[in-house]
């Protein structure tokens, strides 16, 4: 693992690093913050899964989390969206291929050497993580922008145990009826939507839910909101009883004008999950 | 004035807008936030002018100030660094030229048509924002980083009775005796350094002082430090008696992580003169 930059940040360190992922066959940049508390014991840790086009930074730079998280004591991760660099596969679509990983593990040409954002996100850049910061892997919640909505919801009902609590600002929520989703499904994951399944949040919250809380914030004049099927979630997390709260936000819109605003209901969210 | 943008932010309203400057010559931009108070009643504003090669955009995504402005029915003004544009002198230097105005009247050719930061500063963009938005002009205060921060001493110690207060961010405190200065006012104002002296904010320090509260912040991991010249300022406030405060920031770099930081003490520093 390089050390790309370390900056005090709230009292604590915003650290970016890079490293070769045997997941996704190239170099992987990610961001962490370490709160002051980490310097004294381990520290929960919250994942923070960006949207698509986003890197590493994006959050980094205009969520305003690590004020929050500071204070909570909790450290972030802000993993990248998809594998990068010239040996990589691209389309000339923003939302297929760099910067649209959308979280699944490719099987299809010429994605999957390279596209196993699953694998990267659930099992290799935990371990990483856990092994040079002091994390208490034991605490972990996970929340994520639009693809990085569906993201965090669709890993966390996939790895039941994994995650405290989860979270979502303006998740894409029922991509298989979506075009962010069915064309990258197709690409990424091949024709038979039976392969799709574990990958949508409106399903997985119909079929299994989460075992702990979930809030989801959608804002209402969200320019992708025919995109993002919020009402497919919302239903299911009803029609299931599911223990949690979906906010729909009057005024605001997609950017991250919106989740910098409630940066801090959904830090202080995790936090109670986490530091119970 | 044009309407750029205009996006709901911690319950206010993060605008962007563009207009003809006659002191500039040119298209100048400009980010304005309204705390959601200013529905009601025209609220105090504090100006946020930024560093080199800073547009209006960078604060105002990355400071978080917009949180604690909402919280302190506080309007932020962003403006630009520089004219620019096709039509404006330009220098391949980072640090002269576009986005690298220095808050000065250029005299000298071929600066001198529009690289009017001063007046648009002082003059037009203040009977703009008045003319367009619920301000109270009776209560304004400004702040800004290292260029900025220069900016901001600077003109609140050039317009006796303007601002209620003034606070810095790592600022360009003695200009006249750094490479960030000394090349940007030969090139703007002229070899004369009789010209500089009311640009410098240590030298204006030792000569009138500020009618009101100072807060400057330093970053002591601050990369350009050796150019900021700090100790100028800091003799100068205590040898003057100076109402403030001059706090040396363990850790810190010259960053929006800094900015960011800090950036609540600052609002609530200016909201005590401003909401008094």
């Amino acid at each position: 693992m390089r050390v790309i930059s370390e900056q005090r940040c709230f009292g604590g360190t915003q650290g970016v690093y890079a490293h070769d992922s045997a997941a996704c066959g190239c170099e992987m940049t990610f961001g962490l913050f370490l709160p002051p508390v980490a310097e004294r014991r381990p520290v929960p840790v919250l994942w923070y899964l960006s949207g698509l086009t986003c890197t590493h930074e994006n959050a980094m730079v205009k969520a305003g989390a690590q004020a929050h998280a500071a204070r909570a004591g909790i450290a972030l991760v802000f993993p990248d969206t998809s594998p990068r660099g010239p040996g990589v596969p691209d389309h000339e679509d923003y939302d297929l291929g760099q910067g649209a990983g959308f979280y699944v593990n490719a099987t299809q040409e010429p994605w999957a050497p390279h596209f196993q954002m699953w694998d990267y996100l659930a099992e290799e850049l935990p371990r990483i993580v856990t092994a040079n910061f002091a994390l208490d892997e034991d605490r972990q919640a996970i929340t994520g922008h639009s693809m990085g909505g569906h993201g965090a919801l669709t890993l966390a009902m996939g790895l039941p145990g994994r995650y405290r609590s989860v979270s979502g600002f303006a998740p894409i929520a029922h991509p298989s009826a979506s075009d962010w989703g069915r064309k990258q499904f197709t690409a990424y994951l091949g024709p038979d939507e039976a392969a799709w399944a574990g990958h949508d949040a409106a399903l997985l919250m119909r079929q299994s839910g989460f075992d702990g809380p979930v809030l989801i914030g959608q804002p209402l004049v969200d320019q992708f909101l025919h995109l993002l099927k919020p009402e497919a979630l919302a239903g299911a997390m009803a029609d299931r009883r599911q223990d949690g709260a979906f906010r729909l936000q009057k005024g605001y819109d997609h950017s991250y004008f919106f989740v910098a605003s409630f940066m801090a209901d959904h830090v202080d969210f995790h936090a109670a999950a986490l530091n119970a």
